[in-house]
């Protein structure tokens, strides 16, 4: 079968973060995760807590809740989750559709699993989760993945790790000197991803920790540290 | 001649804006502007009140003063100004002699003036000032530009305007309608560049504006709006 588990679609909004950080963007969330972690900012999309919202979708039934809720208002399209990976043959007719449609599709996804629509992706961020996450990484299928992106000769893949403590920065060091031709971006990772008001100056603090950490270290030259735009301007509400 | 005058160089920092935002940067400032913007952040490149600190200097000089700033701890280096363009054989040969070490060389400039050495910059960042800056645009000479950009074949090449208020807004997209396949970055203008103390709260106010105009407006649907990432965290610090 070829449906999509999904728990929201929303936006136009703008990308808040990675590399194509302050685009305009819709956003779809699939159900379903492989991974656990401590921190994540969706636990709703695996944690049973809003399952009842989950609904299975054609491909062509996305499209046309995109569209009817922003009409021609966007070019891109950001699929998240959960780990939308989970996902095989719906996703890569999804992608199709977008694309025959003149719009752009970007994926998130930890590199926990390998699916073949990767490489027809417009912008794959592969995200593994450093060791304040929980999770353990399986370095061998990342190196698949990463080896599959390499030789399917696009540029459309990068690395993203969001960093908590120097333990996580440690890792994303190695993952950095793991896989050098890969861009990665860093994030300064949210640790309150419950607390209600205005967030930005616990943000900001954190991304000065990050950039001085950067800053200070040969090993990281070309690496980017990026923050969290959307919750820098809209805190930890759902939806933007 | 190919001395080049510079008031002044720091680092290694954080590229706050831009296409390469969030990449760890050297920064080189030359002195003179053929511009006089109202809102310049960096107006004592131009307005007389630092025109003692600026040292003629021959391209190695700048390559060596970078050294000594901070070793093998950057493989970028942003120069910006006043305008970069004004100058001629000496910048060629300063982004020769980066390049010689692996050196990347990031280059912004208004659009007022072409340089040859323009195609063999890495990340060039062309910044047409809107009419709140009170300068005017010529067109002629930034469609030269672009088009000589489209005919090196490198991709090289990005636009870049600040925006103030709606007239600018208009401005920008006028910017995108002219060269719809040239990468736009919009960002929201700093309003007083003298205010002391912490300004983020109204920075991000002003981003927040700038991304609700771009997300209600079809005719914008890839363009990338991003903040000044080094005046959220240093404020208006010089420097920095």
């Amino acid at each position: 079968m070829s449906k999509i588990p999904v728990i929201e679609m929303f936006g136009p909004t703008i990308q808040g973060e990675g590399a194509v950080i302050g685009v305009k963007t819709m956003f779809v969330r699939t159900y379903g995760c492989d991974y656990r972690c401590s921190w994540c900012d969706s636990a709703f999309t695996w944690d049973g807590t809003a399952k009842d919202k989950v609904t299975l979708l054609e491909p062509e039934a996305i499209l046309n809740g995109l569209l009817e809720l922003a009409g021609n208002n966007f070019d891109n399209v950001t699929i998240s989750g959960g780990n939308p990976a989970l996902i095989g043959e719906g996703m890569a007719e999804l992608i199709n559709l977008l694309h025959a449609r003149g719009i752009r599709a970007a994926i998130e996804t930890q590199g926990s699993r390998w699916q073949d629509w990767f490489c027809d992706v417009d912008v794959l961020t592969i995200s593994p989760k450093p060791p304040s996450s929980g999770m353990v990484t399986d370095w061998d299928m990342l190196d698949n993945i990463i080896d599959r992106m390499r030789d399917s000769g696009r540029e459309t893949c990068s690395l993203k790790v969001v960093v908590f403590d120097t333990v996580d920065y440690q890792y994303a060091k190695q993952v950095h000197q793991r896989y050098p031709w890969v861009p990665l971006y860093l994030q300064p990772g949210n640790e309150d991803v419950t607390e209600e008001g205005d967030i930005s100056a616990r943000l900001l603090a954190r991304l000065e920790w990050l950039f001085n950490l950067v800053i200070a270290d040969p090993g990281m030259n070309q690496v980017k540290v990026l923050p969290q735009l959307h919750a820098l301007i809209w805190h930890n509400k759902r939806g933007k």
